[in-house]
């Protein structure tokens, strides 16, 4: 599918309200396991989002658009929130990651971004050269990639629970 | 995890309101893509899990009640859904879905499951014996699994679109 911004932001808009669906009543069971050591629980997975909207989607957007190829992006932190989210509850992120998932989709449309503004370039500290456009595509698969992973996480508690049916089950692995 | 059924409907009473917000307000481009000749998209996993709430689940869990051993399953038609959903809208089957979900659910409870009746055995055409709770685990698994389906292919038909940042992207493959 060709990139288009209302396309994109289409998704975009859904996320909080998918994730809110998804986890908010929850009992902490399924909002806590993870899948062993050094892996994500739900709870992680939306802190990480917020860090994200913070300081990575929009802020690296504005860079492209003032700086071009003039001034690399800042490193994004892919486990800030294990600090970040100490102390918080499940609702107080869900409410954080909406928030600012708002404030962002504005500030996004307030650009008004055209087709040659997407052909916009800066620069990746590993990955090199990449287009605006390319930056709001990652911004969605990232979302969904993160929906994945949540719903993974949670099938997977129930790996030894479904029996003989795990052979159909491709979600929970081999 | 330990399978217990009030956790258990806690994940299969949200599936309808997340699918609703993660495809209602989407483009037909969104809904209708799929990953490529037999795959599915978003539109047709949602008839499967029509097809599963009218066939699969409760009248599985009712076999198991009322005959145990003694009466195998009816093989589940993963594909019904190709010639079931043909000329519906993706609104349509997403009332649907949610509907019908509401009303097994409410069966669901109604059966009053005890820990002992978990354990009832019955007899799937391929696995052979299984019981109730593995069955009842097996849907919550079903929904993850299918939720994680769609948000992939969404995620995909944007392969070419994130440019170097695909590297990152597990939901995308190789």
């Amino acid at each position: 599918m060709e990139f288009r911004i209302n396309q994109a932001i289409e998704i975009l808009r859904q996320t909080p309200g998918t994730l809110d669906s998804m986890l908010r009543p929850l009992s902490a069971n399924w909002i806590e396991q993870n899948e062993g050591p050094n892996t994500w629980s739900p709870f992680d997975v939306i802190g990480h989002l917020i860090h994200g909207e913070e300081t990575d989607w929009i802020p690296r957007a504005r860079l492209i658009i003032n700086y071009g190829e003039s001034r690399p992006f800042e490193p994004f932190d892919r486990v800030a929130m294990f600090e970040k989210s100490k102390g918080k509850s499940l609702t107080q992120l869900l409410d954080r990651f909406s928030q600012l998932r708002s404030l962002n989709l504005r500030e996004l449309q307030q650009m008004n971004l055209t087709e040659a503004m997407l052909e916009k370039r800066g620069i990746h500290p590993e990955l090199g050269t990449v287009t605006l456009g390319q930056l709001l595509a990652t911004w969605v698969v990232h979302d969904l990639g993160h929906i994945s992973q949540i719903v993974r996480v949670m099938a997977r508690q129930y790996r030894e629970e479904v029996g003989p049916w795990s052979a159909y089950l491709s979600i929970l692995g081999k």
